[in-house]
């Protein structure tokens, strides 16, 4: 499948990467093409991998993955061309992280309880079928869940049923095996408001490489 | 030791019984004394309970375990007198929730993100040791962890060391073996803003009986 991704921080990166060595043709859009992050990547990652501007990887994927900081994620988008998404599945990964009142960050206010960043994306996108997932893990755990020592759950959240199990086949290719469909976008809420806990435990646990398992 | 339970609804009327089969001696504070739910408890736990005003418990209590509503935990502070919290430790076990603007419920605008209500109750009795714990799971595991078929953590925030301290033997009592420390009181926001997300998988899982368990 022709991917985008839309982002060139770790979280882009390494899923992107990811995508490449599973046969997929990826592009990793940026602000300008020939950014130096996205060159670097695309040497890394060989012949299924490009780069080009927000808009070339937005009109070149038939799903399209936001991997931005939470905080630029719309206006990204508005610079991929709204245009370029319409019709397709897109991956939500990010999160409302507001590092403007120093560290920890919270959540951007105005994207966080009674809204989110997921639902955000879906009403700038209404002819996309936007699914929030991978937001609340570390991106060497979102592409190998099997690093962690024990089966662990990631979620989903989204309006459309056929996106969802779109993206279930993307996460079962990347080796997740328990995938929690939590309901419509609004459901996003939930995931992204467990960061501040994931921070805190990060520091506590002095790793990242850690998931949640649901016990009942 | 003498233990007040301020509230009367479910969290406050296990976690109270519980107490008073281990022996201590619990006293459980509402509006009015003489409250009907108050003496069907005191009824149900017999000689170690008994019940009146909130200020009647507060007093009583060497320590303040807070079960009401978060909407109006701070209004039943001050209506337990706030001159008798003073110096005690006092575990904080409610939740923000903002049932005002339908279900599921949010959180209290002014109460999460960059504030909680645990970070609210310290203002509030700026005299005490307030420790958060327990508002993570259903109150039937809260005093049973073991119900879970695997071992699952619970988690504390608070300033004062030798309060949490205190608060993690209260909880080996009821069975917890793994119990991480998140830090000061301001990790409150990190744990109660699980909420969300655990309404969701209430809703999913068809129970309110898990836990996570951290998988590394």
């Amino acid at each position: 499948m022709n991917i985008a991704i839309l982002g060139t921080g770790m979280v882009g990166a390494t899923v992107g990467k990811k995508l490449t060595d599973l046969g997929h043709k990826v592009m990793m859009g940026s602000r300008t093409s020939g950014n130096e992050k996205a060159l670097e990547w695309v040497k890394k990652c060989g012949a299924n991998a490009s780069e080009g501007k927000f808009s070339d990887a937005a009109a070149f994927g038939e799903l399209i993955i936001l991997c931005t900081n939470g905080a630029v994620t719309i206006e990204a988008i508005g610079l991929s061309g709204k245009e370029n998404f319409k019709g397709k599945t897109v991956i939500d990964i990010t999160n409302p992280l507001d590092f403007s009142k120093g560290m920890p960050p919270t959540l951007i206010p105005e994207l966080t309880n009674t809204n989110s960043l997921g639902e955000e994306v879906q009403k700038t996108l209404p002819d996309a079928k936007v699914v929030k997932t991978l937001n609340t893990v570390n991106c060497e755990i979102m592409i190998e869940p099997s690093k962690l020592s024990e089966e662990t759950s990631i979620y989903m959240s989204g309006n459309d049923a056929a996106a969802k199990e779109k993206v279930s086949e993307i996460l079962r290719s990347f080796g997740w095996t328990s995938i929690i469909d939590l309901g419509d976008i609004s459901t996003a809420r939930g995931t992204e408001m467990i960061l501040p806990l994931w921070i805190r435990l990060w520091g506590a646990l002095k790793t990242g490489h850690f998931n949640f398992k649901i016990v009942k």
